[in-house]
């Protein structure tokens, strides 16, 4: 198996570049596969990318006020409230050759600050992803990390803080102490308040010590409670802003529960803050396999022809965990599973695997794609929808709460915990074919995937040898997310032996057989795409709105007809509704049953 | 993974029809599979077949004479000197309802004979074949094995001979000496001359015996050399027909050596036999991934859109032996690889492989579309032939052998021991893909497979990611006849980690690893079909004229102008002409390189 050398380099790659390895066991026969631990991304694939242009052209008719070239590169940064920081005489253009980016390296800066840092989402994943990069070589050589929260510590603190939950990563665990400690004296404290100018103004005045006169870029990521989103946003917008590089925010979700405060939010963001300047998160987008969704669709001729209604039957996405709220239940109440994974996670999925071929993979071109697909989508009926929630449930003499159960949770809460919906595509690709989702919390498995369910073999000759359930014997793309990253593909074959028999069987390749690496972590790769500039897999306005609009009606009716949720049992496979549902379409879901 | 039910019943499949096994390894994912053990083709899938008309109509224009519905079944045997065996009361016809079958099954015998039983094929092939249909229970109630040789031998002596070479199948040892014993009861021996009516007169007088007044079936399986093979078939005919069953004649290759032989091989044969009486057996076409190839093709819709020239850049038939004549060059040089390996198994394969959907799964049908298959291909030009010729090379001390430093070899043998060779099917599903073969001894490996490259992915917006060598990076399916049968499927996928790297992963099916019974040997598939009367995978007359129309002038010219071979060491991976000849039509060979 080549592994193709990559046709840009990766500055930071040299210390390993030459580290191949050999990975050759039974079933999966791998040769010589140069994987290099370094995989940042190359600085030139940015240059080549940011040679096209960049207007960013919505989707929904309106389009953003013409950037600048400069601008538009995301380098400059307009705040709304009139004053437009001038550029510096070597402005930090990625449109430059190579030499003046060793320059640039030297003489630029990067602030990450997180807002929130004492949360449970900091600790765990912003932090650890932080430290990864760093670990990899990722980050810019001159780079500092702020905590902002409104506990009171001390530098020290935090640091003990985040030591905590940093890993050094099993493939690699040379030097981990030491690069530990490297990465930690980066790490600062800020204590203040979220809607304070002034707490952000001193915050600002570290930042400019750190920077040193160097052209600074700011990357704020708010991992705070919506309701404090845009006070933030305004005081590290208008107190905290970069004075002569970029300004980014992350933001994650919920964006909005319905169009309606989604809208608000994006209208209350950009008066402090550009388009491009906001990157919604969204870390389904991160995962390993969501992004090999485009590589596996666009790179392999032999799925070109089956990427459509021609060959497709049916297509499912789901998600599947095996535990409950657990106590936590008082934010998802609020929204509810088709808010919390639907509307965005599975319906980003969705547009991703649906898309017309983009012009490019530069980001404003992936999606302008997206955007087409959610608004090709007929609107989404109740009927085509199932809800459920689960109730308490005893096995081997352990019981399991229910929903209602949670503390945190409403004795009479109507928040399904579990919803199953069937959408259409109403575009010349994809008439008729349905796409199924099913979300849901306590089931009997923990899992997230796609399954492609390709069309029954017109005149089968083999026919006789089938069986009764044609069904059974179509082939099906699998791509699981998680957990163990898989791609498989079911196909019929003779079982050796005298007689004639079909059977299906899979090809099968399966990421940790087949690479000795660590996935990274979604965390990983979103936050070194918002550091770079990267916006492919983060969440346009008008991508956002389109979602909304999709699944809003529906939300609005089902909270306003009370409708009963149908419960189904701590750990079990979800509400039966949503085989009725399928079979409605014809369709089987492809997670149960004797063969997955 | 479902194993799907077979719509027919084995009839004596039932001791073992409940045995399940699971398989659940690591990187194949399989679920309770039922294979059963016993596996021999049910009876009443005949029955489905043989209610087809079953005119045998040649491709090549001309057509058999009508054959009656009874004879058409090979049930009843015409004997060219105008004897007309009287069908009996109760004709063994295979349109018949099952109970008549039960009826059949205790009246009629079969009688197997093995003209040539003292050679190395029966000894390590036919008998063992035989008695593994034995112990699979497929063979008929009443049967009967002959030896017939020149040599003296008595019963005992042939059993003992036989016993030697007879092993059990390595999933289920029970009984197999029990079993052994039976079968070898069954096994006769009559010692003759193959040009002798009177000796197969005598014979004819025992098998009677055996056959009891019972309806007979009689079944000669030539092992013995081209120029004795119609003596042969004359005597048996004249002399051994079965009076009120079928009679059938299995030939082995070499069947002549060019169009004009090979047809004066047929005229003479159907002097004694019917073209329905004679089984040309090509033992390749009985390996289990060359049955799977249909069942591949036609019951898999993934493979449907792909199976042609648009999505097709080329196909590529390799077979490679790792050893050279050792002392048996006698018969091959007279033939040399083109006609010993390509005109032969190489050529059936590609004709399967290309051919269009059959009207249905029945010989007649499929053997009308490998016919079109052939009689569609360009003429072959010399220089679309390479030929090599191994010669003596030294490695770690060992001295391996010239080609013609075999002692039953000429000196200055021309005779090729390797060739490639480029072919074309003029016809519009592959007008201008070049089909490669290539085939040789003494080769650095031993492998047997196909391997279908798909063309490049056009407006790859994965180009960049691909390096310089765009040839690597398309899809290639391969199928590997031998050793450990395999399907695998190479696709792109992006290696896991920050940047966008892609490599070439393997979707693997190993048979080994899925499947846990043994393979059957291509014998005893052939043996079992030729019995049962089911002519696929055996060579009709007007497909041996095209394939020898193919070869001839080619092989003439090569003979007629003395081209000498290219020289190639022993165990080295053949001539570099091979390269050469693949580069002009674009192609570089799979099998060759630092992925396979």
């Amino acid at each position: 198996m080549a592994t193709f050398a990559p046709s840009t380099h990766c500055p930071s790659s040299s210390p390993y570049s030459n580290d191949s390895s050999v990975i050759n066991r039974f079933h999966q026969r791998v040769a010589l596969s140069s994987i290099r631990p370094k995989q940042c991304r190359p600085r030139k694939l940015s240059l080549q990318q940011s040679s096209r242009p960049k207007a960013v052209q919505l989707q929904d008719g309106a389009s953003t006020k013409k950037a600048s070239s400069a601008k538009s590169d995301g380098v400059v940064n307009i705040l709304k409230d009139g004053i437009l920081s001038v550029p510096p005489v070597t402005p930090p253009e990625e449109s430059i050759d190579v030499a003046k980016f060793d320059y640039d390296k030297e003489n630029s800066t990067v602030s990450i600050t997180v807002v929130g840092a004492s949360g449970d989402l900091a600790k765990k994943k912003i932090f650890p992803a932080l430290f990864a990069l760093y670990y990899e070589g990722c980050l810019p050589k001159h780079f500092t990390i702020f905590g902002y929260a409104r506990s009171k510590m001390s530098d020290a603190e935090l640091r003990t803080m985040v030591s905590k939950t940093l890993t050094c990563r099993i493939d690699k665990r040379e030097n981990c102490g030491e690069k530990m400690d490297q990465f930690l004296e980066r790490c600062f404290y800020h204590s203040g308040q979220y809607d304070s100018q002034e707490n952000f103004l001193e915050l600002d005045k570290k930042l400019k010590e750190h920077e040193d006169g160097r052209v600074a870029n700011r990357l704020y990521y708010l991992s705070i409670p919506p309701n404090i989103f845009i006070d933030a946003v305004k005081c590290a917008s208008k107190s905290a802003s970069a004075a002569n590089g970029w300004t980014r925010v992350i933001v994650e979700k919920p964006f909005g529960r319905d169009s309606e405060s989604s809208a608000a939010l994006t209208r209350s963001l950009k008066q402090y803050v550009d388009e491009d300047q906001i990157f919604r998160i969204d870390h389904y987008l991160g995962k390993e396999l969501v992004e090999n969704l485009s590589v596996l669709r666009f790179s392999n001729l032999i799925f070109e022809p089956l990427w459509s209604r021609q060959y497709i039957r049916n297509v499912q996405f789901i998600f599947a965990e095996d535990f409950g709220t657990e106590g936590r239940g008082g934010y998802f109440d609020n929204y509810g599973i088709i808010r919390d994974i639907m509307q965005n996670h599975l319906l980003q999925i969705l547009a991703l695997f649906a898309m017309e071929t983009p012009v490019s993979l530069d980001a404003e071109d992936i999606r302008n794609e997206k955007v087409k697909v959610l608004r090709s989508m007929r609107p989404l009926q109740l009927d085509d929808v199932v809800i459920g929630q689960y109730k308490s449930h005893t096995r081997g003499g352990v019981k399991y709460p229910a929903y209602t159960d949670d503390k945190t949770v409403p004795n009479d809460s109507l928040t399904p915990t579990f919803a199953a919906a069937a959408l259409f595509i109403d575009n010349a690709r994809w008439d008729g074919v349905p796409f199924l989702m099913k979300a849901g919390k306590a089931l009997h498995d923990r899992r997230a995937e796609i399954r492609v369910q390709f069309r029954h073999v017109p005149g089968n000759l083999y026919n006789k040898n089938i069986g009764t359930d044609v069904d059974l014997a179509t082939n099906e793309l699998v791509i699981r997310v998680q957990p163990d990253e898989a791609i498989y593909l079911k196909i019929n074959n003779k079982v050796p032996g005298l007689g004639m028999r079909l059977d299906r069987s899979n090809l099968n390749l399966l990421y940790a057989a087949r690479y000795a690496k660590e996935i990274p972590d979604a965390y990983e790769r979103l936050l070194l795409d918002a550091i770079e500039g990267e916006r492919r897999l983060f969440i346009r306005s008008d991508e956002l709105d389109a979602a909304w609009s999709l699944f809003t009606p529906v939300l609005t009716e089902l909270e306003k007809k009370k409708i009963v949720p149908e419960y189904y049992p701590y750990g079990s496979r979800g509400p039966v509704g949503s085989h009725y549902l399928a079979a409605r379409y014809k369709v089987r879901w492809g997670d149960v049953g004797s063969e997955q």
